[in-house]
């Protein structure tokens, strides 16, 4: 693979920051200046203060997100704090703004205490309308998106989230292009980390109503010592949570033990942790999605020599990339239009399900949209804002809860 | 005056926030992802983690103001909430961008418990090179500004600071223009808040070497009640401080009593507080800045009736406006160039000089450059350096202090 690390540092050394501030009018004359800034400005605060719902309406509000990380889990680089975390944050932003047309801000965190997060995430929410979290490191963050949900605007995790969402976009096209069906897949999942978990549980439409979202047959899940069973005296309470969702037979066993029937290979651990031996032990034409940066548990070139039936990575240079842009832009375009609250289950298997839909002619390279594809988000918030409204209708009939 | 809050409101409901996010770089190819985000910006992460002061160079932290409010104290209105300041501070943010091509963004706290906001503006300032406050009432104001000060990067609050620079400016042209020495003025300023301290502090070089800064002789301040003297037994701990700075004398009495002798009025209080009578008992000439707003303390056609050498307000549709604009986008634009860690008290004499410096003819007029004068940053901005370079050097000599 190609080093960007050279170019990409210049790049960076040219633009001091990648992402800067516009003016959405003019402000040349006096005349401009009062009815911008004082003292014409008095009124659109006033309306404000009157009535906190035409913050919206009258403010940055209605278009801004958060990206929000505090460096601790940096890409695939680990801990290297909030100042690190940047470059980052603002690459998220130019995404936000190229693929939605959503405006998006970077915070970096200078603590990592789940109490501050939290609280700091809530003072500065005003001029927020949906909060990105970021490369936060698990467990916690699972707790601070999770008691962020009452913050009134949405707060998504998207290590978590995105990457579920279109592995789930992924999974409904292959099982298209193989005549497969999405009930009967067996799936196994090598890594017990947050996207892990969240994938099973988009897999197995965890809190979704069946008849939009058709669960999976069955999840194995690995770690480094093999399947996580009951039995197991090792496990700590996330990979606990995780036997909720998982293992229903309490499969024993390697990973190898755990491929035996399976129809789906997931990964999300590390290089080489899958050989081509491995694939043929698989139901046949298995959907092989080894998503380890940048290199992944198993070459497509090996993966297809056993027998694979589609193969997607996080690799940009191959086909049917699995990445997150495909799914947060259009997400948080959707939420903002319809001024959601919160980022539902259902939101999330209609994106991806919008996502899918998006690839026209099916291929064993092309089950993915490319991540170039503009249409992509404006399909993904169109969905979501559908679901949203579902969501809120059923709200109203007390037997189904959001 | 005409009344501009139908047309401000009407063009906030149309723009829907008045600034927006900009990239600096294209994002059209997959080599422009790959540079600007994920994987070619694991380089300058690593670069970052390994140096942190890189982060000045490869983010836009060296451009970066977060202007900071926790709606206490917006405008003249009051305590209005964070989401009522959301448009003051868009605007804030739209005239860094105009006046000095800094990049500003608004935050709104949703608290106002003072050691809540210091920790909140702590753990985000990763991301931004000052932090302007705004619209945050006395006094917590005070205390919020003295403890960021270790904070390692500048922050200043506009309300106190701001107005205090431009009113020096004032004074110098005012002097200037009509041939008074300002070491033997007596200035009177009516209205004992936030303003009126950081207006004393400046004009008696508070803090600042006698060989940059020429104190004025002698300052009394009047409150509701009449002078501020030290056998008053209404005063609280603000007005106390402000007896170390002011009224050497001891002098009691009103506002009337102070008025005479007095070279200057500078009004920091409410509409209609000075009569041309008043103007006729000062000593003759006397400069005039009645800055409340809209209203002054006096309008300036009764202020020269009495006999007014030069009179400054804060309306900009009267001559000579006292307006901050004039300062912080320079003062901002100058730390940031030279990565000042805090705004000394130097820095903001400087400032008020280069501001005066700006008007090539004084005339009774024109003693304030226009506010929409787009040199008046770059001249305030390379002042604030120098004197910032100054500083350091004398900080390396122990007898004098920063």
């Amino acid at each position: 693979m190609k080093d960007y690390s050279a170019e990409s540092l210049e790049l960076h050394e040219k633009l001091k920051g990648k992402i800067s501030i516009s003016l959405k009018t003019e402000l040349e004359t006096k005349n401009d200046l009062t009815l911008c800034y004082s003292p014409g400005v008095a009124e659109p605060v006033r309306q404000i203060a009157n009535d906190i719902e035409k913050v919206w309406d009258l403010t940055i509000k209605g278009n801004m997100v958060a990206v929000v990380s505090d460096g601790s889990a940096i890409l695939g680089l680990g801990n290297l704090g909030p100042e690190a975390a940047i470059p980052v944050m603002e690459g998220k932003a130019m995404l936000f703004k190229k693929f939605a047309d959503v405006d998006a801000f970077p915070i970096c965190l200078n603590t990592q205490n789940t109490e501050e997060i939290i609280q700091t995430i809530r003072n500065i929410a005003p001029v927020f309308g949906g909060i990105n979290l970021e490369d936060i490191s698990s467990p916690r963050c699972f707790e601070i998106e999770e008691r962020l949900q009452t913050l009134g605007i949405p707060v998504f995790h998207d290590d978590q989230h995105g990457t579920a969402i279109v592995v789930l976009a992924g999974i409904v096209n292959a099982c298209k292009l193989l005549n497969k069906k999405i009930e009967e897949l067996n799936v196994v999942i090598n890594g017990a980390g947050a996207a892990g978990l969240a994938i099973t549980k988009l897999l197995i439409c965890n809190d979704v109503d069946k008849d939009v979202c058709t669960p999976v047959n069955q999840i194995i899940m690995c770690d480094s010592k093999g399947i996580i069973h009951r039995d197991r005296s090792d496990l700590n309470d996330f990979k606990r949570e995780i036997l909720k969702y998982t293992n229903p037979n309490n499969t024993k066993g390697t990973l190898k033990t755990a491929l035996k029937n399976a129809d789906v290979f997931i990964g999300v651990s590390q290089a080489n942790q899958l050989t081509t031996e491995d694939v043929m032990t698989m139901n046949p034409q298995p959907i092989i999605f080894p998503l380890a940066n940048p290199i992944p548990e198993i070459s497509p070139e090996a993966a297809y020599k056993g027998g694979a039936g589609v193969v997607g990575t996080g690799r940009s240079d191959i086909p049917n990339q699995i990445n997150n842009v495909l799914a947060f832009p259009g997400i948080f375009k959707g939420a903002l239009e319809i001024r959601a609250r919160r980022i539902t289950p259902r939101m999330k298997v209609a994106a991806a399900y919008a996502i899918a839909d998006c690839v026209q002619e099916l291929s064993r390279d092309h089950i993915i949209p490319s991540t170039l594809d503009l249409n992509v988000a404006k399909n993904v918030a169109q969905a979501v804002k559908d679901a949203y409204v579902e969501d809120m209708k059923r709200l109203e009939t007390p037997k189904h809860a959001l």
